[in-house]
C-alpha cells in the first residue's frame, strides 16, 4: 500500500486523480461544529486540499470523488448563500443533495424534536448541513447521529465553515497570516462571523484592531479569551488612524435595529461606509472583505477595485466547503 | 436471451450488476395508489427487491440503474419525511429528482386542475410521486397521466409505500409475518397508516389487537371488512392485558385537536405513552413502531432498547421505494 | 479541424455522440434577455438543435453532455411549470441543478440587490435562469453577470424561452411557419406570452389575427411595430369569422380581475371559452396552443382532440430549453 501523502505536500496541478484517501485525514467521520475544534495543522490540511479543490475545479468543474454519496442540507432558516454553496460543492464532487428547507411547516411544526429528525435523515444521507436558529443545535444533532454533522450557523453562535473560509480567502489573496493586521469594523457585538474569525485568527501571529459603534463593541469576554491567546488587540471608534497600517478591513453590517436611539444610529452610519475615499490611504496589496450580503456599506463603486475580495471571497467558500466534505466523507 | 430470475429467487450478495430486468415484473409501467392493489405474492416480490437494494446500498452506496430517470416530488403539502425518502431513494438509484414543494402558490394558485399540473410535469418527469390533501387525488391523477403516479399520501385516504415498509419492517426485523400479534395503539380512527398497514395484513395470519381512546376507535366498517377476511381482531382500552403476547407494538399520536372536551384528553393521553416501565411485560423479540413523527408517546429512554424498531422502520422505507422506483421504471 | 457542421443540417437520427461543438455556434457565452436578439438564422439553429434533442430523448433519455456543468434556478416568485422545465433539460443533460425559491425571504428580504445575488451565484453555478417579477431584471443580471444569465421571466416584460418553445411549436406541428394565419385570442394587453411570440413571428410571413375584450386589446404600439416590419394584422371581437382560416389559435385567459365592471367581464367571458363546438369551423390540420395553467377557457372535451396541442406544447418547451442550455454553455 502506498504510502499516504497529504494534499498539501501534494502538486495540486498534478494531473492524477482520485485523491489522496482522506480515510488517514485529520476529519474523516468527524462533525464540523465549532471554529475551536482546529489546530494549526487541521487548518493548514483543510486548505490544501481546497487549494487542490480550486484546481481541479478550474481545469475540469466537476469530478466523481463523493459519487454515490448524498448530503442533506437541511436549512431551518433561509440561507441562499451558505446553501447554494454546499450545494455546488457536493454537485462539483459527484455527489447528490437533498434540499430540506420547508422543514418548519413539516414533522418540525408538528412538534418533531431535532434529535429525532436528525436520526430519520441520516437514513437518507451521508452527511448533513445543518442551519438552525438556535445557539448549540449543531452540537445536539452531532451528539444524536452516526453521520457527520456539519455546523451551518446555528443562531448567534458559530459558522465554522464562514471562518474558514474566511481565513482561506486571507491566505490565498495575501500568500499568509501571520504578521498581518486585521481591522474589523461594524457590528462587533452580535456578528458570528467576526467572532468565529478572530477565534481562527489567534491561531497565528496577527494584530486585530476592532471599529465599531460604542454600542456594537466586540464582547469583553472574547476580548479577554485571545489576549489570553497572546493575541494583539486594539479598539477605535473611526477607521482613519488604522487603514494605513491594515492588510484585512473586514467589514460587517450596522443593522439600524440594533439601535434603541435613531438618533444614535443615523449619527453613526456614515462613519462606517466604504467609499473610494476611505480606500485612499490604504495599501495596495490589502483586502476589503464582507461576509455579504451588504446592504449600503461598501460603495458599489469598491466593486472594480482588484482589492475588493468579497466576491472572490464567496468563490474560496466553495473550495472550502468541498474540502471540508471531501475530508468528512473519506474518499468514495 | 437467459430466462428472467425473480430478484427474490436470487442471491442478494451476488456481485454481478446489473439486475435483472423489471420489465417483465409485477410493477412495470404501474402506478401505486392503494395497497388493495397487492397480492401476497407482489409483496414477496417487493420485498425480495428491496432486500436487494438494501444488500446494494451497504455494499456499495449508489448505483446507476435508474441512471437518465427523472422523478417529479410533487408535493401539495409539506412532509420531509416521505419526500426525502423519495428523493434518496432515486438518488441512490442514480437517477434524479425535480423537488416540486411550492406548488400552491404557483400554477395551482392560479386554479389549475391537478389533471392539467400532472400531465404537464409527465413533459418533464418519468415517475411522479405524489403528495395530497384530497382524498382520491393520487387515482385522478393516475387516470389521466401517461406515466406512472405513485401515492405518497392522499389526504385521510391512503398511503401506501408507508404500509409497506411497515410491513417490510416487520418481516425484516421478525423474519415472518403469519402467526404474530400485531397491537395498534392511539389513534385509529384518523390514523391512515394504521388502516393502511391494517389491511395489508389481512393477507397473512395475524392477531390485531387494537388499543385506544373510545372516540379514537378503529372505524366499526374497517373492522368488518377485515373481519370478512378472517382477520381475528379485538379491542382493548387498556395496554397491559396484551403486551405480553405481543410481537409487533404499533404505536401511533394521540393528537389533542381531536378530542372536543380537554379534560378527556388529559385523562386518557398518560394512558398512550410508551415508557421503559410499559414495556417489562413484553418479549424480548418483540419490536415497536411508529410512524413517526413522535411528539411524546415514545419516552426518550426506549430509543437505546434494541426492540425500538423506529429508526430502523425508517431505514428500510429507503429500500421499499427504490424497489418501488426500480420495478415501476423497469431496467433503464 | 474539422469544419462545424450545424445541427440543423446534420441527421437528427444520427447515432454518435457526443454532438458538435456548440463553442462555435450563435448562443455559446451569450445571455438570453429578449426575443429582439434573435435572427431568422438564429431561430433556424436552435430549432435544429433542438430537433436533436427530441431525438436524443427520445432514444435514450438522458446524456452526459453537460456533465459537470451546474444551473441556478433562480426563481424570486414561483412558477412550477418553467422551473420544473429548466430542472429537467439540465438534468437531462447530464448537469445538475441548485433550485432557489425561496430567494424572497433569504438575503434578498436582507435588502440584498440582484447585483449581488447574481455575482454570488454565479461562483457556484455556469449559468444561472432568473425569474423575478420586476421588468428589466434579467438584462440587469446580465450587465454584472459573467456567466450567461437565461430570462425566465421579468414581469409583464419578457419571457423569450416561452416564445420560442411557442415557434418551435408551431414549427414542429404544421411543418412550417411562413404563410400561416395565427390568431391569438383572449387578453393580448397584459400577456407577455402573446407579445414576445407576436414579435418573434415577426421575422416571417404570417397573418396574424387578434381577438379580445374592448379593453384587452393588442397595445396600439406593438400593432405599430408589427405593421413597420411589415405583418399584416386584423383585429376581431368574435372567433367565428377567422376560425376557418386559421392554421394556429393560441389562446390566453381572460383575467377576472381585469375588469373594473364585473358585469362587463360576464358578458365577455362565454365569448372566449373553446368547446367542441368552437372548432367546428376550424381545418383538420390547425393548432390549438396555450401557455397554460388554463382556468376555463379550454374546455377538458378538447383535451382528445389531436388538434390541441397545448400539452405536446410542454414537451417542446423542454427540447427547446435543452438546446438554449447546450448552446450557451458550449460542449462540456
Amino acid at each position: 500500500m502506498a504510502a499516504f501523502v497529504p494534499p498539501n505536500e501534494r502538486n495540486a496541478q498534478s494531473p492524477h486523480l482520485p485523491f489522496g484517501d482522506y480515510r488517514e485525514a485529520p476529519l474523516y467521520g468527524k462533525d464540523i461544529i465549532s471554529v475551536s475544534q482546529f489546530s494549526r495543522e487541521d487548518l493548514d490540511y483543510i486548505f490544501g486540499v481546497a487549494k487542490e479543490m480550486r484546481a481541479m475545479v478550474e481545469r475540469i468543474g466537476t469530478f466523481d470523488l463523493l459519487k454515490g454519496k448524498i448530503l442533506a442540507n437541511l436549512f431551518y432558516e433561509p440561507s441562499t448563500r451558505t446553501s447554494s454553496s454546499f450545494f455546488s460543492a457536493m454537485e462539483r464532487l459527484g455527489g447528490s443533495v437533498i434540499p430540506i428547507n420547508e422543514v418548519t411547516y413539516s414533522s418540525v411544526a408538528k412538534g418533531e424534536s431535532l434529535p429525532d429528525t436528525i436520526r430519520t435523515l441520516e437514513c437518507y444521507a451521508d452527511v448533513i448541513v445543518l442551519r438552525h436558529p438556535e445557539v448549540g443545535s449543531a452540537a445536539l444533532a452531532a451528539e444524536y447521529a452516526r453521520k457527520p454533522i456539519i455546523n451551518g450557523g446555528d443562531g448567534i453562535g458559530e459558522h465554522p465553515t464562514q471562518a474558514l473560509l474566511d481565513l482561506f480567502t486571507i491566505k490565498e489573496e495575501l500568500g499568509r497570516v501571520d504578521g498581518l493586521t486585521v481591522t474589523m469594523l461594524g457590528d462587533l457585538k452580535y456578528g458570528r462571523t467576526v467572532h468565529s474569525l478572530a477565534r481562527l485568527l489567534s491561531l497565528f501571529a496577527v494584530q486585530l484592531n476592532y471599529i465599531s459603534p460604542d454600542i456594537l463593541r466586540m464582547p469583553a469576554d472574547l476580548v479577554k479569551k485571545l489576549e489570553a491567546k497572546g493575541v494583539s488587540q486594539k479598539e477605535y471608534s473611526t477607521l482613519e488612524t488604522v487603514l494605513a497600517e491594515t492588510d484585512v478591513l473586514y467589514v460587517t453590517r450596522v443593522q439600524k435595529e440594533r439601535f434603541e436611539n435613531l438618533e444614535e444610529y443615523e449619527k453613526v452610519k456614515g462613519a462606517y461606509v466604504i467609499t473610494p475615499e476611505t480606500l485612499k490611504p490604504c495599501k495596495d496589496e490589502m483586502i476589503v472583505m464582507h461576509p455579504l450580503p451588504r446592504v449600503g456599506e461598501i460603495s458599489l463603486e469598491i466593486d472594480t477595485d482588484p482589492r475588493a475580495a468579497y466576491f472572490r471571497q464567496m468563490e474560496y467558500g466553495l473550495y472550502v466547503r468541498m474540502a471540508l466534505l471531501a475530508m468528512v466523507l473519506g474518499k468514495a
